[in-house]
């Protein structure tokens, strides 16, 4: 009995909350997979449930939904292209092509919402003001995340979207509104206007809807991986990574 | 006026159907980002819409839905675990945990989904029974794949939930239908009972509600994404990873 | 005394040839890393020696690297364009850029050089002649690896060299001469002339000096990775990853 | 003429020092890849190559070679861990478990070698003394890279012995002297003795032969390839990865 209890003590640690199974069952957190999550939750509650240890209120689903759907696929970016030309040399693994798109979710692309997730969240902790917040970083010679975009100069079109669809669930909370703040601030501290972008918008609002900031890059992964599988369906269709291949190599090989 | 005709028409290869953006607006499919996507679409809604092309009715989001929750964990699989032990190694870089999760979905796990999805569609368009689908992969000395699960012997919980989710959205449909037949089959052909398992399920399912068969393996990893993500935000509160090494280690180096 | 065999018996799944450490030696392969391995050894070498656990002599570690030097880089490939647009978006995770362009080594590219080695290997062993291997690939409606190139159509000049160099250590084995009658085979059954490939020469000529057949791709990614830290080095100077990316969008975008 | 011009001026960004490929030659930075590369160089010598554009003196040729084969592999650590548990998933695509390997070579394990080589640089560039260079990290609540190793805590094996090889090969240049000092102001500023670390002599080691501080954590990855190739290797001969998963699942699922 000592013995079996020191050794489920001793494996304690290799326990999960997330899943597992026996024979007869499969769960989830908790939930018998077949007969409480299989036909009675949707992909997006099931990623809530799992990140979050609860169930979503029907507001916070329509706030995931809106943030997930925003990041799942802007057109031939990078990533997109990446995923289709590891495809043209590997078809039959369609996972390593979705698995390169992935990986170019970093400082530049994607990895924002995360970054400015946990900007605000810093800031929130501490009780920093957004103007503190803005004059630290500016510095110590870093960018303020969620601010600016290459194209959307003025305004990116999800951010004022977002923030309405926040409004009316009663779910604009403290790292929504201090990134308001955080725009102001570095306006008046630079003098360069920049727009929030659609990335930290999603960064914050994932914050406010409870998500833990450290996992705010990962939950815009599970949508950008639709929108991959969307390239890779269509690249099956029309295959632009040969074509891209080749007119690359002709014009490198120019005199 | 020519010359922008020709190159309008040498650049068609660069276009996608997927996504785009200008200065104020993005587009996903054609539809407004902002106003027609956000704040109506759900992440599944998005994912099927991008990969077949078209809104899915009120049953085939729930059949997706019921596929995606399915496949998104399963406790601590060499996928999960392979994730993990990445998170100790760069826990910076998220999105690389992530990849090296996904890329174990090959051939063993989560593959089959995809695979079973392409062998019954095969079948299906030939208008081969499931005798002879059964028998020609026998003779090539190959798996039937959707068949037999080394923990779920008997019956996999999926198999079952999913045809009756079909049924009642009227689409339990031919690839549903045939590999029921098929599991027959094969138990006739080789005298061996083996359960449908989940995944097999979950690929015929696919099909049936009109994702291509080569997207099967793709949409899979959509829902898995969200597993992997909820594994790394546990792995951030409660580490596995270095203490699995640290065993592997001790136990690797006994004498 | 028992239970310590017993102990030591059950994890013997956990023991690795590969390495190990303590706190004052680390050990490859049985050897000393610090006197035995650095300063004496290769890199080469050590590949060879780890996958083959013995070392190689100077004849197999010339052909070695004539293969690996061989397939390290050829320019703005999809596997090279894949990295660099990925460090596009994470360039403070090389290692992700770096793993990008591997996941596209595949069946279409760098792949072939295993699929030979491994073809020629199970014809080899059966003592099939040339012309039955062929036969068997092309009834199946299989392509015959290492054979063609969509650029080097009338000879690879990777290909004489390294048999060249193969007959000069007197290391031109079964699988190179094999290679070179399934060419012939090919030629005869076919009316087509395609020339033996880089690749495939290259696997040919790992499972002559040693390599097992399985290990043939992996081998060639070291020698890959080395090409890819080149690219991601040179777009570290000179991005070539947002002008490329900038140039799609906007041919993309043309009306 | 003029328009021949622009366009090649157009195009340049597209052109690449590395690789190119004709009908009937490969080149590799100029050379010609089947006469003056293969069965000319080594694997090691291509990579300082194709890295820093000129040929490795034999003393830089030795020091890398050292440095490469010091950080090859170390057993099971959690990167050749996630490598074998992702072959258990996705044996037929040999790329995806190699590269999930190298996905967690970040800010934990095997990337501290590039960050030491950007710290040193970084300092020597400014002309910063030692006390002074790690009096700033110690400010910024940073960890100074290079130093300390979780099992060798006195000494690390592979440092003393890279240090004897670049002093005979007249090679013990401005990176590792500084790191030296390093140790000795981290002891002095913070009274705690910490080794000098394999990567982080290796990392100080690259840097005086000349490779670029930005490339030393992609060199050391071409390094750790080999070592992937042979856990792969012996994962196909007594594999690792099933016994695991069904190891930890029981440990797991134990009530």
């Amino acid at each position: 009995m000592a013995e079996h209890d020191e050794r489920a003590h001793r494996d304690e640690w290799l326990h999960t909350w997330i899943g597992s199974s026996d024979p007869d069952h499969i769960r989830l957190g908790g939930l018998d997979l077949a007969t409480e999550v299989m036909g009675q939750m949707t992909l997006t509650e099931v990623t809530y449930f799992l990140v979050t240890r609860r169930q979503p209120t029907a507001g916070e689903r329509r706030v995931l939904d809106a943030v997930l759907v925003s990041l799942a696929d802007h057109g031939l970016t990078p990533t997109a292209l990446a995923a289709r030309l590891t495809y043209t040399g590997a078809p039959e693994a369609i996972q390593g092509a979705i698995a390169a798109g992935l990986l170019g979710a970093g400082s530049v692309f994607l990895g924002p919402a995360g970054d400015t997730a946990e900007f605000l969240a810093a800031a929130v902790a501490r009780g920093q003001a957004a103007d503190e917040a803005v004059a630290a970083r500016v510095a110590a010679g870093l960018r303020v995340p969620g601010l600016g975009h290459p194209l959307h100069k003025v305004e990116d079109p999800r951010t004022p979207r977002l923030y309405a669809l926040a409004q009316q669930e009663g779910l604009l909370g403290p790292h929504l509104m201090l990134l308001r703040e955080v725009a102001a601030a570095h306006e008046e501290q630079t003098g360069k206007r920049l727009p929030i972008n659609g990335a930290g918008a999603a960064g914050a609002a994932l914050v406010d809807i409870g998500v833990p900031p450290g996992s705010a890059r990962g939950v815009v992964l599970v949508a950008r991986t639709a929108g991959l599988v969307a390239h890779l369906a269509e690249e099956a269709l029309s295959p632009l990574g040969p074509r891209l291949y080749a007119e690359v190599e002709r014009r490198a090989s120019d005199p």
